[in-house]
């Protein structure tokens, strides 16, 4: 009997037969585990953790291999645990052969550096009983004379560090001050930078940055780790509201990621984390309540207001992370309850809140919020499209890695596919799914309601169509990819939420798509998309390409800027306070507009419905 | 065989044959342990922690009474465990069925509420669909309308608490603002209270202050529970240099003892520790820094220089301690190694600062401070008087407990004594050592240089000379109680000492006894002392009773005064500017003064030796 396995946060499902072991399983649905000693259980490499549902007990090699820490966490050697129902598991990126492609760059808009922290080098006299001066008072002497500047407090973990670097480093250092805080002691040889965080629901970037020249040093991306936990931002918080001790742990996983990129990235110059002395994170209202460990109850209960919404400067060891001992990190401001940090970090990143026309910029997720820019007033909406474009909830659906269809198109009754890597096809990331949905429109296998016809490559499965779009022949033995009945829905309501939006915030304004200079699309997914299928199947209002603009990660890139300097904070707190918010739900007209914009097809938008 | 049996914190040691419990051995040493059930393992009220040597295994008994934890931590039942060899063990305050006696009284300076934080009283507005305001911003709107301040930062802590309250409070509260940081938001009945501590080596004293008239509302003293792990700074500081975690734990020691005045005291008045909004704590600069867990190997390594020398502020939660959300700490300056926040205190309680004529202060301890004021100017001293006028390393010494003699005469051959709590005499205490010591050389059974006379009531044992001062016959069973020829060249040491320290002090200035207006003695020890019997041996010098003035616990009264007053937190800080320290090692006649120093008799100081 087969039962239904699904792999995190890779988001890759399939039903294999009882019995088999969870390695078979990650083959039979392309996910590359790595097995060195393919599955004689020697290399112990293949670790994945059970998350929900029943494996056989774990075998001797399992006892041998794993610790007692990692078997009572549900730790398990793929290779030895066999399927005994459906189940659920999370498989960490130590365990995969090809990391998951994470969109971390952008397109950059020249920012000035004129950081937050300055660092003054500084030579101490040694004290002696003639000269007996305490170590911060040392210290402080010393700024004052190479710097003209007073430190007026020392960090505390600063001072528990200091006076060993002095003793150890013949009284050299660099003080790193931050308005008047004496926050770190450095080698005199140690690097000035700073980390940016981008700090998404799914996808977590990352950026080292030299803070005198504004360049970027590394960049990475990695998986959000809270994804074991649930892939959206409702089932976190729902589980965070269950106990402190799960707030906490979830504050912890977000730290973790932070925390990582931070080591990684730093590694990769030949630095450490302790030398990072200011950091910026960026997440939507959520991603930065979870990380602040602040009250998340209220994000989804009426009327939705954050625990705080201006932007906040908390010291980084207050929220667990392993930074510079006293270095602050700050956090944008949320304008509401859906649309936060990085929505702000989006408006930066864009420069929309500079724009002088009339701009739309779009950053498609989970959430997928908007920026309506005319002569200088901003608007912003959030619209729950869901997680079908990142392939969740889509049968065939699964994250943008190795074997994943990016691109799609149908030429009579034939499909041609590109995947990620150019390896035999296992799913359809986004951008695939969108290339699929707009071809079978635009072939008439399914019409504007979004009905699937007739057609010689649609068959009957389990009581729905589904349309195959690459038959089990040509899948490495696995099963055929097909896009059913059911996904068309799925996407019809992603998309029409996308639409409603853009609709709302226009007519908000007086405006149509007539009215608009230009449209900037950000975000790994609106970076990946042919912006003719977003047009084809109506989720885009129907421009002429060229008045498109695909930016990357401009949330990250948004976070760079406020990183290195202060007047983009302050241009991104003002940005914040002039945004108007629109509720889309207490419209009158919503849930007209929201059933208008499920039908498939180009469209312009009206003044009226 | 007899065994050496030592009880911490009392101080109490002595002979107890093998194979008794430790509760027999208690009853025999005098130490009062609870035992409910009078040693029959059924109350478990007994307990006391082995900190060195060996006892018989546990019973089953105390595998049934004590948790595993407490088992792996060397806690016994006193009833149960027998001796097997010399054993130090540990007695905690709620196995003792009278508690230690602790000065935290002194003579108060009348002093003007000016408190550090403000206490703003807001009513917010719901937020609705219609104003959708962040609960941080809703606070900040209500405290400009309330109080015309602008809150320019939310803690951390106040702001992962504050949502709830406000919910559950009908969106009232109370903000308390500290330097335009919002720091706590209570309820709208929550006492406006502040905790100053003096944080000695031996006693921790404890004051709850009401902020708004500077009334104390309770007070209460402890002892240091790091007493456990050595009675004096050094052997303290040697074992927090060994590692980062003993490091950590003398740091976790100290912050209980904080957290436990304050659990106490706000239990004591119907208020709870999260409605502490502000602290003060004072103490020698070991002290600060285990507190702080700033690095000690630098205070006994020349040319012992603190980490930080100037007033600190730090969070209330990085020293580990649970108060009001974002309370801070603040600790007063210290002047140098040896001349600690403590001392600054004590200037402050006895206003010597701001004495006009010439004035000494003497605060009285294992290290004794010295300061004097001179038309304006202060100088200080610290002497390492040792520990003997606490009872350590004198042979029937004690602390201040139940049992101790406290006064003691001698009429011609009888011995007259009183002990605390007219309970039989268990041993002397530091009052009682200096009035044995002052008796016995003003009868001639001491001589100048400290040697023992024969006399009918001298005997002698262990191969030196002792006098009986309480025969076995009036113990109550237990040995007779005596002071050794080794006990007095003990207490000539410590008193050679302090003499040393106001001899250098006056000199240094060119001043003798004779100039001086003032003497006043501080802490607890001087407070319970018989000026007479110091001026006898020539600890003191021989001036005229009324020139002394015994104060009490100054210190605790000094961090009393920082903690309700901002402009006392100003003086303290230009006081210890001011304070000149003078390093009594480094003078050029050190060693000749306290060579001179040690003689008993009264004494004048001459402006040259």
């Amino acid at each position: 009997m087969p039962h239904q396995v699904e792999f995190e946060p890779i988001g890759r499902r399939g039903p294999v037969g009882e019995g088999n072991t969870v390695l078979t399983a990650a083959r039979t649905l392309g996910v590359d585990l790595v097995a060195l000693c393919d599955g004689h259980g020697t290399c112990g490499r293949c670790k994945v953790r059970l998350l929900e549902g029943e494996l056989t007990a774990p075998t001797a090699i399992e006892d041998a291999r794993l610790s007692n820490a990692e078997r009572q966490e549900g730790w398990r050697l793929a290779c030895q645990a066999r399927l005994l129902g459906d189940v659920r598991l999370y498989v960490p990126p130590e365990s995969l052969t090809t990391p998951q492609r994470t969109l971390v760059e952008g397109q950059e808009l020249p920012t000035a550096p004129e950081p937050t922290v300055d660092f003054v080098e500084i030579h101490l006299i040694p004290p002696s009983l003639e000269q007996l001066v305490a170590d911060a008072e040392n210290i402080r002497r010393a700024v004052l004379e190479a710097h003209g500047q007073e430190c007026r407090q020392f960090d505390l973990a600063m001072l528990q560090q200091a006076s060993a670097h002095l003793r150890g480093n013949g009284w050299e250092a660099q003080a790193v001050l931050r308005d008047g805080e004496c926050i770190a002691a450095l080698s005199t040889k140690a690097p000035h930078i700073g980390l940016a965080v981008d700090l998404g629901t799914t996808k977590v970037a990352g950026y080292l940055l030299d803070l005198d020249s504004g360049r970027t040093c590394a960049s990475a991306g990695l998986m959000n780790p809270q994804i074991a936990y649930g892939e959206d931002v409702i089932t976190r918080i729902d589980r965070a509201m269950r106990s402190d001790a799960e707030a906490r742990h979830m504050q912890a996983l977000a730290g973790q990621a932070v925390d990582q990129l931070a080591a990684d990235l730093t590694a990769a110059i030949g630095a450490t984390p302790a030398d990072i002395v200011d950091a910026v994170v960026v997440g939507n209202t959520a991603m930065h309540h979870l990380l602040l460990r602040l009250p998340v109850e209220q994000l989804v209960m009426a009327p939705f207001v954050p625990a705080v919404g201006d932007a906040l400067d908390v010291k980084a060891r207050d929220i667990g992370l392993h930074l510079a001992a006293g270095a602050y990190v700050h956090l944008l401001p949320n304008i509401a309850g859906y649309v936060g940090a990085d929505h702000v970090a989006m408006m930066l990143g864009t420069g929309i809140w500079q724009a002088s026309g009339t701009v739309l910029a779009i950053d498609i997720g989970t959430n997928t919020e908007i920026c309506l820019a005319h002569h200088g007033e901003l608007t912003s909406v959030s619209c729950a499209s869901g997680p079908a474009f990142e392939g969740a909830h889509i049968t065939h659906g699964m994250r943008a890695a190795v074997g994943a269809i990016e691109r799609l198109s149908l030429h009579e009754q034939h499909i041609l596919c590109a995947t990620i890597g150019g390896a035999s096809p296992v799913g359809l990331c986004g951008s695939g799914i969108l290339d699929a949905l707009a071809a079978l429109y635009q072939a008439g296998v399914l019409n504007a309601t979004g009905k699937m016809n007739e057609h010689p490559l649609v068959r009957d499965s389990d009581g729905q169509r589904e349309f195959v779009l690459v038959p089990a022949d040509e899948t490495n033995g696995r099963a055929a990819i097909t896009l059913t009945q059911r996904d068309v829905r799925e996407l019809q309501l992603a998309k029409g939420a996308i639409r409603t939006g853009i609709t709302a915030l226009l007519r908000s304004r007086q405006l149509t798509d007539e009215d608009l200079d230009e449209v900037i699309i950000a975000g790994a997914f609106g970076s990946y998309i042919q912006v003719s299928s977003a047009i084809a199947i109506g989720m885009l209002p129907a421009l002429p390409e060229q008045m498109f603009r695909q930016v990357g990660n401009a949330a990250g890139m948004g976070s760079k800027m406020a990183l290195i300097s202060a007047s983009q904070r302050r241009i991104a707190a003002t940005v914040a306070g002039r945004a108007r918010y629109l509720e889309l739900a207490s419209l009158p007209d919503f849930s007209e507009t929201f059933t208008d914009s499920m039908y498939l097809g180009e469209y312009h938008i009206s003044l009226q419905r």
